[in-house]
């Protein structure tokens, strides 16, 4: 069963599932995307960095959680595609071994045209502990179900 | 020579030099983190979607945008870490075979303690055809050169 735009209200929440985090993840997309000690250098980083260990990269947190995304909410839902992210934090550090989940809320939405609506999307992400160790706002466009345009806007 | 707060000045841009967008990184990075068929599957992505091609995923595009942006400034930079990014827009699609090349720009400042200082930077990646692919604006952390503290707040 696809999900439409009309199948969304504003407060509607979907629990994402998990992903673990293992530390030759974190290394191997730091190698790749960002190459700095504290991604990739597990000695250095335990020795010098202010959280005591290797972290992974903030891109790397977001690249989870989207997969999140598309397992447990994009995969059913008639998207068209993003227009861009807001407030985007790294709250607290992602280390090797986590455990996260994450959930998406709907925030607001829009019947922008005849064919799709916009749909504003809180989605958090969360460690073991229960901190959030991620946040951001998503701008997706959603098709209608019905293209001829109902009178709603 | 590493680059400090006191180094960077509102209005100073740094070019960050190309990234060579390949097919097979676009699905590699799809598969992992965004599985979604307009970034994993050319042959329907030719067919079906409305980029006529496969695309990369905005998170990719922001993940090699990263990558110029350690190699190109942050590799010379005290950089501490960021709190988070706002305003990122994903403007024109990522094709494979595509060069992507990126600026950052000081665009605000603010020596937010004695041993660091809050740096506001806005990054452009733009493609082959000067095209402005994906852009955003990013809170940086930058080590102050003297923690004993300067005068300057």
């Amino acid at each position: 069963m696809t999900r439409f735009f009309e199948d969304l209200a504003v407060g509607d929440t979907f629990e994402l599932g998990t992903y673990d985090v293992t530390e030759s993840e974190i290394r191997a997309f730091a190698e790749q995307y960002d190459p700095q000690w504290i991604h990739t250098d597990p000695d250095r980083a335990r020795e010098e960095s202010m959280f005591g260990g290797l972290i992974a990269s903030g891109w790397h947190t977001a690249a989870m959680t989207m997969r999140l995304l598309v397992d447990g909410f994009l995969a059913d839902t008639a998207m068209l595609g993003a227009k861009g992210v807001d407030e985007l934090r790294w709250r607290q550090p992602v280390r090797p071994d986590d455990t996260l989940s994450a959930a998406v809320e709907v925030v607001d939405r829009e019947a922008e045209r005849s064919d799709r609506g916009l749909v504003r999307l809180s989605i958090r992400t969360t460690n073991d502990a229960g901190e959030t160790v991620c946040s951001m706002v998503a701008d997706a466009m959603i098709a209608r179900r019905d293209d001829a345009g109902e009178s709603e806007a």
